[in-house]
């Protein structure tokens, strides 16, 4: 069926071409250059890290599937999202959420606002719940997409709520916070690793089972979601829902061809 | 068949069990209390940074098969390695590692040596080449020892000396460095997180196929290689070999149920 993903909707749309709009000028040579796919969950988190700590940045759009040669040039591997400064070129979400936090401390950022606790334990204990998305949430959320028989979907469901139940008891008993969100009245690195999946959460609901209920995420969880995705920085990183519809499709039918989609097919770790 | 992992050698032997030795000692409120299992690779890469970044604390052998209640008190995960901080618990080699790098930051220690650079973009390509040990080389490392079928152990070599090649052109490449370490005539994190899987590299020599070769790795990996091999602070925390040979005969066999056994063996990633 070659490369069925290939076929997408070209640009951001709705909140987040406004977005795009403002950040189209080329930055100077100590400015970031921000790779990005306007419909993919991993550069959202990038992206919501670069809004919240202000730093200036070109967003460029890249299709994943059909790279540009000038792309590959600095990133071989091809990898979105992906950052250069200051002639590295950058990626891994994480590591790139992690670098936007080391480079503000080091540049003019207009924003003193810290993504992770400056505490050691506290920011290792946020790594540690971050982990927890990286190797529970996000694989479980692929499996109940990708599911094409009704117990694995159902099985994929209950993975993925229990693991956001459990996720949702570090906001009460982290006791440096006190919500809506895991880092209090602000997103901090933990909230913004798991904003994206939870954006994409209505393609469960739609298709996996009807609305995620307080029975199954406890009552918390439901809390933060609401407060996630009325959040400026992730309302203002999202697309119109029409446009992500063929792309989730190809997940829906377990037809998608991303990383992501194959490894979850071969049962491997998400790379 | 039980738990026959349980039934390992009860403690460090040979240079290990000097140093842990000298770390029994009780450590004041501020100190560090480090929960290890003296054979596993994941403990060594903590116990490493401890030693290379010179804070004190103290050794507490754990048999992770056989928990005792009052660890699981205050780790009701049971992982380990875990560090016990000013009150928190914390768990996961990569996290623990950038902690106590933090850690030191904050504290008195003697030592001013870092284990990841100074630039944020230095920062973020270390964290890059620590992130692929975790999601290539160490996968392929288990995935060599489980194997039971030649074909299987042979592709698995292949990847695992695939793997170490492309990361040893890091060294080279990384225009930072200048070796024999990643981290130049010093270790850092990203040597340090691999180190302890070379160190039992002999098992994949000895029983998948005899010894690694400059062709399988290219020359750059010979070199590195011998250097951390004879570093002191992996000498130091390596026990005697005829210890470890009851328990990876189990993994040889594949017959471990370490959890990171049991992920292999399921073709899930290592948790």
């Amino acid at each position: 069926m070659g490369l069925p993903d290939a076929d997408i909707f070209p640009h951001a749309t709705g909140k987040a071409s406004e977005v795009v709009a403002k950040h189209q000028s080329e930055v100077g040579p100590e400015g970031i250059k921000f790779y990005a796919g306007w419909f993919c969950p991993y550069v959202q988190r990038t992206w919501i890290a670069l809004l919240e700590k202000q730093i200036p940045f070109q967003y460029i759009e890249i299709n994943p599937y059909h790279k540009d040669p000038s792309f590959l040039a600095i990133n071989p591997k091809g990898l979105v999202p992906a950052i250069e400064s200051q002639g590295s070129t950058l990626a891994e979400s994480n590591i790139l959420i992690e670098f936007l936090e080391d480079f503000a401390d080091g540049s003019n950022s207009k924003s003193s606002r810290k993504l992770l606790p400056a505490a050691p334990q506290a920011k290792a204990v946020a790594r540690m719940h971050i982990d927890q998305i990286s190797k529970k949430i996000v694989p479980a959320w692929f499996r109940t997409i990708q599911a094409q028989d009704s117990q694995a979907q159902a099985q994929g469901r209950k993975d993925y709520t229990d693991a956001l139940k459990e996720w949702a008891t570090y906001i009460d008993d982290d006791k440096l916070h006190n919500g809506p969100f895991h880092g209090g009245d602000e997103l901090d690195a933990v909230d913004i690793n798991l904003a994206p999946f939870v954006a994409r959460e209505y393609l469960i609901e739609k298709h996996r089972g009807g609305p995620i209920t307080a029975e199954e995420t406890g009552e918390t969880y439901q809390i933060w979601r609401k407060a996630i995705l009325s959040h400026p920085s992730v309302v203002s990183t999202t697309s119109d829902k029409e446009n992500y519809e063929p792309i989730y499709g190809r997940y829906l039918r377990d037809e998608a061809q991303s990383e992501a989609a194959q490894a979850t097919r071969a049962g491997r770790a998400i790379p």
